[in-house]
């Protein structure tokens, strides 16, 4: 008896959490899986399978029918139904298409609309099932047509009446705990007019990049936004749930690359997908590497007649990658969460600046000394400490100068920074090291 | 004139939005900062302050007298009073001692209250406003209370109404979409019986880990969550404008972590302060660094005898290091997001391993080919090509296992992982290959 049939003895499993029942799934093994599958109610699969992990996906469309795939779609709201076929599209563009056949035609035809924005754009993750009403309908007739509405299950998780002219352009946002408060047998214009407050909506465009929609949430601390197309048409809302769900896409996109990861690539069991991906930020970081051992060539008979030169050049090159990569992160995240504005490069570059220039300062003693006792050469010691100076202000200066650079030319500042970052400390690093040692030590 | 009182003569400053003031003051110099600051409602400034970046939390304190920063306090909500008199505490803990003795009693109380949390506990992220009722209370009756309560703006921003015994445990969370639906006639308890929903509430305690709270959001798509206490009492609730916050934080927390930064000596604008915090990191680079000068230093005599090996050992090393960060971050960044679960292990290390030996393979054999064409040397080729593979299966090995055993000892895997695999793929790096060269070409 695997676990989710011990779990059905004690719990009603339509009245648990689709995240609960995802829970217990992810520990089943293959066939377990299968089986505990065929339990789930239909009208939850649809969630269950969004609330797995990626890679479960495939397990979850392999193991029912089309009809079976239909109904799990058709129960779920716009966003979500779209979200569902793009996975089954990732699998198999044919079964999706079979899958979408089968849908409802006004759900066929949200899935088209929600369909026509890309990933960057507020529209894509917006739902279009919402609470509206007429400005001059009566409050209590609005109660009374929310309730039929709410019973039926065509809107849930309702926290704002959306208020809109006869052209359907969004005039104002109410909250129901602003509702509750108003007299039911008055227009809702007439309450909104005897009230202090202004009800005045925070909304966003559907092509609004999703970036600055999620600011929007943060800054005003929302938990819905309505979205209106370009001549202010009410089209739909965005919920605190997806808003979670993007920041921390947001924050893992920037952690990836940071490293060199693609994280669409990531995110499915695929090896041979993720390992390409990474191979191609590898072989750019060959190149840099590459480039850099031409620098160190450059010093072929230095080396020669010094051999602790080679035994010390990879602390200089290490200790700039790292300071560098220090104050890089800490640019490229405050740029993305907007801690840094326009003017501020300047007052960055100086603090980072000298941030570097007193660690250098103190690591350099540090080594220097080390060097000199280690090799017993005292001027071993003053080429190291020059060179550390060298490299860790330059890795405090473009450790904060490329990421600014990059954002000012609207390139993720994320991407390939790092990359660039390390090609300058190691060939500074080693360029300052070894030059130095050829200029005083030879 | 600047640029708040030219927007002043087009906006009602105490209609903005705190956010939208703290936009405009934060491209102010410091001499007009100071100005516009006076010109701000008294209300808004507690909220205009905490809508600020931390580094201008100085500038606003500067700027205003005991009195005016105890007012500010007094008009936010609990769990912003206990950021602001901790930011306060964090300037001078003698003016934040006297702005907490001009506050009004119950606010005290509060203050205290929440100040007995740490910060990695719910508690410490709710508030106290809630609005709660009785089960037998007539929902009509609720209703006249809540326009009360809320027409004084004693209570704001309300979603649910939380139902409680008579000995204060929660019982209920009846979202007001929910209660509009109600019968107003009958009592709460008669409309939860009548009613097919279960509005069990989805809570936590005060004492949990925030990010299992800030899990339960993601999992169950809340917008606000109750907190009780041990015994079921309801305490507060924490709203989604908190766990936005929250994921950043601790987003930018792993991201800091991983490059060897702390994030709180980042927030505030002292150089010396952050410099001290990335310098311990550095100290311990530098000590991994030279462990691995001390690994090339046993092969002195090899590289005497030939250079192309100093040339070409820093490629090695660094080819190991990124594709070891690649996997390091991939693996700390899907635990975190709990993509990993405990079983997972073996996968992943599998899966990690198999990419880094695939990827091995293909710039083993590009390196290889590169090396013994550039310096002439067949076998150096192989003996690159071998250290690279080698290099780059422990890196995958390493960059796996590492947080997954951090994570296992329940250490943030976040958390120095990053130098612990560099140390590992530096001295692999060198010690393969120098160790393969005085073995095969000498």
């Amino acid at each position: 008896m695997n676990k989710l049939e011990e779990y059905l003895n004690a719990h009603e499993l339509s009245e648990m959490h689709p995240s609960d029942i995802a829970k217990i799934l992810k520990q089943l093994d293959d066939s377990h899986f299968a089986a505990a599958l065929k339990l789930i109610p239909k009208d939850l699969i649809g969630d269950v399978a969004l609330a797995l992990p990626d890679r479960y996906f495939d397990d979850v469309v392999e193991n029912l029918s089309i009809d079976e795939l239909g109904h799990a779609v058709g129960e779920l709201e716009s966003d979500d139904q779209v979200d569902f076929l793009q996975g089954l599209e990732d699998i198999d563009e044919n079964i999706a298409s079979q899958v979408f056949d089968t849908l409802h035609e006004d759900d066929k035809k949200e899935i088209i609309k929600l369909q026509t924005y890309n990933d960057n754009e507020a529209g894509a993750y917006m739902q279009l099932e919402i609470f509206t009403a007429d400005r001059n309908e009566v409050v209590h007739d609005v109660i009374k047509r929310f309730a039929e509405l709410r019973r039926a299950k065509h809107i849930e998780n309702i926290q704002n009446l959306f208020i809109t002219s006869s052209d359907r352009k969004l005039l104002y946002t109410i909250g129901l705990d602003d509702l509750l408060i108003f007299d039911f047998k008055k227009t809702l214009i007439e309450n909104i007019d005897d009230s202090e407050d202004s009800f005045e909506p925070k909304k966003a465009q559907d092509r609004e990049n999703i970036r600055d929609v999620v600011r929007y949430f943060e800054e005003y601390d929302l938990s819905v936004m309505p979205i209106v197309n370009a001549y202010g048409v009410l089209l739909g809302r965005i919920t605190s749930d997806d808003i979670y769900d993007i920041i921390n896409e947001h924050a893992t996109e920037q952690m990836y690359n940071l490293a060199g990861v693609d994280d669409d690539a990531e995110e499915y069991d695929e090896v041979y997908k993720a390992g390409k991906k990474r191979a191609s930020w590898l072989g750019i970081n060959l190149l840099t590497a590459i480039f850099a051992s031409l620098v160190i060539g450059l010093f072929s008979e230095t080396l020669q007649s010094m051999v602790a030169l080679a035994v010390l050049m990879p602390i200089v090159a290490s200790m700039g990658g790292n300071a560098g990569t220090q104050t890089l992160t800490v640019v490229v995240r405050q740029l993305a969460l907007g801690d840094i504005s326009q003017g501020d490069a300047m007052r960055i570059i100086k603090k980072e600046v000298l941030i570097a220039l007193m660690n250098g300062l103190v690591f350099a003693i540090v080594m220097g000394v080390i060097a000199s006792i280690w090799f017993g050469i005292k001027m071993l010691g003053l080429v190291i400490a020059l060179s550390m100076i060298i490299n860790l202000f330059i890795a405090g200066f473009f450790g904060a100068a490329i990421p600014l650079f990059l954002k000012k030319m609207e390139i993720d500042p994320a991407i390939g920074s790092a990359v660039i970052l390390t090609t300058v400390t190691d060939v500074v690093g080693f360029f300052s090291f070894l030059g130095l040692a050829t200029y005083m030590l030879l």
